[in-house]
């Protein structure tokens, strides 16, 4: 019999349960929730439709013994929980946040704040194209596994793929992190060609320059081009860019109908991060001396700098210029 | 006054209607259809809700005065068309192939055959994500133009750019016409996802890695991969591989079900050219020593070879590798 590594699954949001679903194929599996549960809870709040696998412990205790921690918290909570974990876990036990986006206020990405929070500890990020629904039904999916140390991140790949979840390993943790980042925003974009009734060749046009010129970006910032080209850049936007699920894509669809951002977000009792990483991501094609003409429109859309027909000529009047 | 240039668009497709009407707001153009219409007719069979713009001219007979000349016939007529304008025009007036795919039998790419049927003419090829009735009715759209010539591209880049139709010059050709032709293939490996019910994230991560794939190998030939993610390869994706419009998408769909591509195309009076491309990629995945992994699993489901249950698992029991 050989024997399984022991996964604590940190945060029964939907992605945690699904994680914990696919891997409990692989290994022995604890799953963390905030909120306590009655012994012998099989079906979570967050994923109502999924009875969990016997091979999952439910529990509202942070782990103290584990082989691999996955922390699946909101990236706003992720500095909280990885401060308490800290205090329990052994040194060299490897944490993977599958957190997206940047931290409020902060605008650090989520390997930034373990690294704080949890000095020296090995750490990797998860993203991709993954609805957690079908990952916890056991649909075929595929997700990136990123750490800048290459035997690590080989092995932590190796560990962690289970029967239906494909991990691919790259040692380029900015880019994916960034890639998870600035997704959101050119969501925003696609919705806004959509809604400003621009047409399919412009939505088109929009996602595949605005990937262009956060490759750019992303060169420009010590990372590869290329990831934005991967399953958590260009994967995970075939994913919610075309559909109307997504919070930063309905939010574009609005704006670019002419509504504010305000009273967009008045209406809504959840956050598109979007509108929090366009602004981050204008500054940073400054600081790094990169041309992001449509990231900027974006950004100039959203604070209501420009209007949807002001945003339209802008991406049409550039002189032309080289793919 | 500034003097327009006089462009000759050979084919009144319905993509050819869309470039003369775009091209008619900054040139002189006549549109060439190989089956005459009366005088003074202003709408085309192949486009027939738009009217055409005063300053277009209909006529049957091949040009021979133009200052630049767009084939926009379909790949299969390519190779005549070009042999009689061949006779007709001035050795130094620039072409421009809008055709996409390879030609049958020859698997020849369109600049290959422009360089065999009009030997020494200065040549390019545009390709992007336009559904024609959009460009027709003046909504935004870009696309790419493509030689090796550097000065050359750049300044019929500039001629050919109009208020609405953004051009971005590139000095990949070979790059831009693989991938027109790969993103067929593409478009029915997507299909299948869903017709095999395989789920979202099957779908975001198949496109995603059969470009990765496809990307690999343009470099391997000679062109540069990044082109596979510009406009004429990943953004003609997004608009033909998510929607049931395409002829390859909706081919793959019943593969995906489990139909044979006979019994499919049986049904249906046009090509599905990702059909005759697949296999083609496949060989030169070989030939050139790349591993083309999804195409392989693509190209032997439309032989007959694999079942879609035993593609599934083709695909997803490989080991681990690198993004």
């Amino acid at each position: 019999m050989t024997s399984q590594p022991r996964i604590a699954v940190i945060g029964a949001g939907a992605w945690g349960i699904a994680l914990a679903c696919t891997l409990s194929r692989i290994a022995h599996v604890t799953l963390w929730t905030r909120t306590p549960v009655p012994d012998g809870t099989r079906t979570m709040p967050h994923l109502p439709q999924v009875t969990l696998p016997d091979g999952i412990t439910v529990t509202s205790t942070l782990p103290s013994e584990a082989d691999i921690v996955l922390l699946v918290v909101p990236t706003q909570g992720l500095r909280d929980t990885s401060l308490a974990l800290q205090q329990r876990l052994k040194p060299d036990v490897p944490v993977v946040t599958c957190c997206k986006g940047m931290e409020q206020g902060t605008f650090m990405l989520p390997l930034e704040i373990i690294a704080q929070t949890m000095p020296g500890r090995p750490a990797a990020v998860l993203s991709g194209p993954n609805f957690a629904i079908e990952v916890a039904q056991g649909m075929p999916a595929a997700a990136t596994l990123a750490a800048a140390d290459l035997p690590f991140v080989t092995e932590l790949t190796r560990r962690l793929t289970t029967p239906t979840l494909r991990l691919y390993a790259s040692t380029d943790p900015l880019g994916v992190q960034l890639a998870g980042a600035a997704k959101n925003v050119i969501a925003i974009g696609a919705g806004i060609s959509v809604g400003a009734k621009m047409g399919e060749n412009a939505r088109a046009a929009i996602i595949t320059r605005a990937l262009a010129e956060t490759a750019r970006l992303v060169n420009a910032m010590g990372g590869e081009g290329r990831t934005m080209y991967g399953l958590a850049g260009m994967g995970d936007l075939i994913l919610t860019a075309t559909g109307a699920g997504s919070r930063n894509y309905s939010l574009g669809v609005a704006l670019g109908r002419g509504e504010n951002v305000e009273d967009i977000l008045a209406k809504r009792d959840t956050v598109a991060e979007g509108v929090l990483t366009a602004p981050t991501l204008k500054k940073l094609g400054q600081r790094f001396d990169i041309e992001t003409p449509i990231i900027n429109v974006i950004t100039r859309l959203i604070s209501g700098e420009l209007t949807p027909h002001q945003a339209r000529d802008e991406l049409l009047d550039r002189p032309p210029c080289f793919e």
